[in-house]
């Protein structure tokens, strides 16, 4: 099916703030593009998908929208933009799905998210992507891109680093697929490098957010805050390291600058907290925690905030 | 002064919950005492100091109170009953009442908040007590007090642990006054032993009854919670292990048991923040956090919990 001439099919499992900006991208630039929705099926169905971007608004009508992934065709490139919190349905989800050569792409925060879509596609048939976006679902069918939306996108190598490369050839035809629909995409040769450094900004600042119920700018403007914020950055580089991953000091002090100049913010998290979801705490923190202690390396202000967030997520 | 057949004078530093309970004791069983007080003052002249007790109720009338510390005779006892984050007034408050053989004795939690009143009595005469009480102050001049009593006591010996000790005799004699006014009281040889013993439980209950809004049943019976209020008594343990204080690991076990047990319990600093006060960070976290640290060990998650405290205090 991957075959230079032949456009490729997408299917994008949830399409919400994340699945419907790209979703909608992808599908604009004339792919054929499956949507896996929730409760706006029939909205999307009648009146397409609108996504009013910075970059410019549009709608994708008419859109292929479903409720049932039992509805929908094989698709040569599936992509996870789901909440982690409900990776536990990626086998339900995924496996009418598949062809012999389909490959996941699993657009997740977090560490292993992966794990799930390879034990199901199979080693050597999933791809992992950071993505740093900043957009909302505000109604039905309907995205609003705010800022941001580059990608860093990889080959999974599995939790040992082992398993097989995803094809160079179809990584490449993927990611010239996203640049081809306008969106700023990175081809990474090192995803868990991209993983943990993504890590570095998301263990502190989303979960301060709700164990200290800080925004950003509080936490960075608070001295004693500030530190505890740097420490955990300190923490989840030397987790890294432990995994095997090296990140140089200097994206640590260039990541407060960068926080230092951000607008107030509230993480995802702390969103999903104040919405009393579930919040993505195992993604984010449970399991780079996990993968650090396996190779040796207790991160005890890491293991603290693990422990205040699931006593808050009650 | 301190001769065994004349009464001792007592000077109450703060007559709240702690001092107005302790203070009406030692005055109901005869001796000399003499109140600093804050706003109660006339009513206390005027109806004396009440204390409704699980003991018994008592009116100690008249009651000599004094809203200025010029106003008041020296003692031999000078009983600092004030919370620790009002030590820096300690200069002014036992200055005039000092004479050559006087005894501070400090009522008040956390370590080494013994050093102010050494800085002024002098080497030699300050003693330590960790009272273990449960009251209020519910009026002016109006004590309740609800539970337990018992305080342990003990010479202070300095930051270094190289101070002279007070007088054993004097000690005795202190003891015994406190036995004759009905207060369950224990002589310790190691007052820092008691003080960090008492640390190992107000650290994670005082502390993360602020940091995580949790009355301590709340905390006891979440696993993660749980486990990080065990994490952070034994990093108090080894703190104290690093001061050349062995806490043997069957008090951690007790203190457990002791806390399942408890009815849910709003610790005082999280009664301090409730009500926009001060709270006793520094006795309780940020000193032994610090004296940990002067002798090389590094407790994690108490520093996190620091940090955590003082930017919830701002």
């Amino acid at each position: 099916m991957f075959t230079t001439d032949s456009k490729k099919r997408y299917a994008i499992i949830g399409a919400g703030a994340l699945g419907g900006y790209y979703g909608g991208l992808l599908a604009r630039s004339g792919l054929d593009v499956h949507l896996l929705t929730r409760s706006d099926t029939d909205h999307i169905k009648l009146h397409g998908l609108r996504v009013d971007s910075i970059h410019g608004d549009f709608v994708v009508s008419p859109a292929q929208a479903y409720s049932n992934v039992l509805s929908m065709p094989k698709c040569d490139v599936i992509i996870i933009a789901l909440k982690s919190t409900q990776n536990h349905l990626i086998r339900d989800l995924i496996s009418p799905l598949l062809k012999p050569d389909s490959v996941v792409l699993v657009l997740q925060n977090g560490l292993h998210v992966e794990s799930d879509s390879e034990a199901i596609a199979g080693p050597g048939h999933v791809m992992g992507g950071c993505c740093f976006l900043c957009s909302n679902k505000v109604g039905p069918g309907h995205i609003r891109h705010m800022d941001y939306g580059h990608i860093a996108m990889g080959a999974y190598l599995g939790e040992d680093g082992n398993s097989p490369t995803v094809r160079q050839s179809i990584q490449n035809e993927i990611h010239q697929d996203f640049l081809n629909a306008g969106i700023r995409t990175e081809l990474v040769e090192d995803l868990q490098y991209s993983r943990w450094k993504k890590l570095m900004w998301n263990i502190p600042f989303n979960g301060l957010s709700v164990a200290m119920n800080a925004p950003t700018d509080k936490v960075m403007t608070s001295p004693t805050a500030r530190q505890l914020a740097i420490d955990l950055m300190v923490e989840t580089q030397a987790s890294a390291k432990a995994c095997g991953i090296d990140i140089a000091d200097k994206e640590i002090e260039q990541m407060i600058a960068y926080t230092d100049s951000m607008v107030p913010y509230d993480s995802s998290m702390r969103l999903d907290f104040l919405a009393g979801r579930t919040m993505e705490i195992e993604a984010i923190v449970g399991r780079p925690l996990r993968e650090a202690k396996r190779f040796g390396y207790v991160p005890k202000k890491i293991e603290m905030l693990y422990q205040q967030l699931c006593y808050l997520q009650k």
